[in-house]
């Protein structure tokens, strides 16, 4: 069509946008479709940053820092995505989401095989950050803070945000490396350990005071949640998968079992006090692949078997073999859509709440840096318990603070402990430690995959 | 694992599920997930009654009407579901990727091919329940209300929700029968008519006057937003498909594509003053699937081309013609997963609406009654107009009111033309047409099915 042609519906459109006739339905509602068409274009235009080698998720963030801080420059459209709860519950979705489908490329056995590992990154990752946090930072950096306020910064040094480098390790395609899987799990047992100790922490600021007790049992809480969720579904699952196939075979019954665990655990997590992200994990990581075979084989297999059946014998197998993998039966492929929709909202939404305002004290911002590196540091120095594992990766890997940080810090200064300085500090070190992350890492993975190559 | 070693992790999990230790992450996002997984779980297996030939969508809807009213049982907790404003978004988002996907599977050939049709039930739809409404309703069943409420309820009775009759006709397979298109087409039309008659007898009531340049913008409005996003995005959509795979090929940007123009026009068409739903199903109906040829085959069909090309080369036209149609490629395939995860959800929400203690007056019964016989009848009449289509399939199709009487239901009582009792008489009205159609429809459909194969 001309574009002459098109001149009159457009000022006929220009009319009809003038004004409003009344609201039908909920304006809620029609706003949050709004938001999310904008930040779905916006982000998927962002992580076009591929291209030139920079992680799509940096690019997501980065737009969510520009969105949330142009009324700086008198535009105030877009500050309101990030104030807005609704946006913030699709966001957070978007994070259970992207977790369950790792946990979904993640098996009990990956886990097991780095088990011991994985306990040491995470227990050096808690230990060397918090230390650092008490006796480096606290006497450097905020000579005059109270005890109760070094105690929560160097709390908040010692959480993991496993969503971030989750998402670069799956971007670069290095899932199923030994640095991610122990990454994953160290993250996993560092948010629990986090929980273990801000509650701690939390108590001793309320009431002075904390049981040895008190103590035992928040840690035996939060790890028998994740150990009962993993065995108890593992049991349960594939005598639920079977009768639920048995009722109806097709993809919107396996997407429910997936989707209804994954929430439910994401849910039980969140009562129990742990982050969502946490039981979202542990469902995807307790749905094996192994219950496919429970439901039919989507219809592009079933359709195609006609052809493979007119193969010579050694050919419809490996025919089978490749429709098998890429005919999105799989668990994390059902879930693929869902994901390119919810998990850029995750991302843009967390670059939003940084306020760039409140780091301009060159002070603050001093300050924040000095914590920034200390921050680094200490999760870095986890890398050195990887063993045969690239130190770099693993360290780094544990690097971002990302929402789990901005939780302690919420929770610091709704307790008073935290005051506004204190507070945009620590936001500047988890945004720093959070933004710097995904480009290190995809440097490290790039050079070990160079490296990998040069040696076979 | 046998069920006496799951005793000790049981006995655990009952300890650990005993307290919160606090809560982590927002409240209202992990009671979000909650209620997802539970509707998600439930609606799922509710839907399981299509094995006996009842239509999903009644399953979903009487589950809600359960769920909402356990209350009336002393079990209060699934109440708080039907209240909570984050579902009711979620419930909007699922009828709005509804309408999407239901465009998707619409073009505009059909709906021009069913066009004078559709006009003709539109009319008839809107004209005929509106002078029973005045007339028979009125005088009837209520002589003591005022003019402003009959005009209320006359306009409450023109009102077409196309979301129950398309998922009832998309259930069946039969959405590219020339009855649904009859019927999607002229609910859309019915849409539009029935918002100007909503905004004249809202401000006939709140002004007691209308002038009839008010009428006629109104209509200019409504009527240029359908006609001028259709046009304009038809124009502009093959350009924005090209440039955006020129960009990046891959499914998630063809996603992107399509969720962010569904969701922008269905906030185009509430910022106008319509149902989101309308401006999604136009959306649909723009996106062709001609667009597809821009992005990428999936990865199953370029896995497989070598197989295709090994073939003789009629075989390998066949083989390739069946890769494409089952191979997820198509729009209404890649929202797939997303509308079995949210459109459950209105169809719960929406039978949650529903107050069975308002309908237990037997007086307000029978007047109910009535009233749903009169609006069965209007709506049925307009299948007259449906020419060699079959006549009772339109007219039944365009009786539920479903979401659209809600509404006006809600802005009559919210102007305090509508008292309590009348609201439970609309609602009840707007439950039972609701209601009443999916089973109706699916035996009508059913016999159609049956004289077709019986003629062949």
């Amino acid at each position: 069509m001309k574009a002459a042609r098109l001149a009159p519906v457009a000022a006929a459109l220009l009319l009809v946008f003038s004004g409003n006739v009344f609201a039908a339905g909920s304006a809620a509602a029609g706003q949050t479709f709004l938001w999310l068409a904008v930040i779905l274009a916006l982000a998927r235009l962002s992580s076009l940053v591929e291209k030139v080698g920079i992680p799509g998720v940096l690019g997501e963030m980065v737009l969510g820092v520009v969105l949330g801080n142009l009324s700086l420059l008198g535009i105030g459209f877009f500050e309101r995505i990030g104030d807005d709860p609704i946006i913030a519950v699709f966001a957070e979705l978007g994070v259970v989401i992207l977790l369950f489908q790792i946990g979904l490329e993640t098996t009990v056995a990956d886990l097991r095989q780095v088990g011991a590992r994985a306990l040491a990154v995470a227990v050096i990752g808690v230990v060397a950050p918090f230390l650092l946090g008490m006796y480096v930072i606290g006497p450097l950096f905020m000579p005059e803070a109270s005890a109760s306020a070094r105690l929560f910064v160097a709390a908040t040094l010692c959480a993991t945000s496993v969503g971030i480098t989750g998402r670069v390790f799956r971007d670069a395609g290095r899932l199923d490396s030994p640095e991610a899987r122990i990454v994953l799990g160290a993250a996993v047992i560092d948010d629990v350990l986090g929980l273990v100790i801000l509650a701690v922490v939390s108590g001793f600021v309320q009431s002075g005071t904390v049981s040895a007790g008190e103590i035992a049992m928040i840690t035996i809480k939060a790890f028998g949640f994740l150990a009962g969720a993993v065995v108890l579904g593992r049991a349960i699952a594939p005598h639920l998968s079977r009768l639920l196939a048995r009722l109806n075979p097709e993809m919107p019954m396996k997407l429910t079992l997936l989707l209804s665990t994954g929430l439910g655990l994401a849910w039980a997590a969140h009562h129990m006090g742990l982050a969502p992200i946490i039981g979202a994990f542990a469902a995807g990581v307790l749905l094996e692949p192994l219950f496919l075979g429970d439901f039919n084989a989507p219809e592009i297999v079933r359709q195609l078997e006609p052809f493979a059946r007119s193969l010579p014998e050694k050919e419809a197998a490996a025919f089978r073999a490749k429709l098998e993998k890429h005919a999105g039966h799989h668990h994390e492929q059902i879930l693929e859509p869902l994901g390119h929709f919810l998990v850029p909202v995750f991302f843009v939404y967390t670059g939003m709440q940084v306020r760039i305002e409140t780091m301009l004290d060159p002070k603050v911002m001093a300050v924040a840096l000095g914590v920034t590196v200390v921050a680094i540091l200490g999760k870095v120095l986890s890398g050195l318990a990887a063993g045969s594992a690239n130190r770099w990766i693993v360290g780094f890997g544990m690097v971002p603070r990302g929402e789990v940080g901005l939780i302690f810090a919420a929770i610091g200064k709704a307790l008073g402990v935290v005051d506004d300085t204190l507070f945009s500090v620590i936001v500047a070190m988890v945004i720093l430690t959070t933004l710097a992350t995904p480009p290190v890492l995809a440097v490290l993975l790039k050079r070990q995959a160079r490296r990998e190559a040069a040696i076979t």
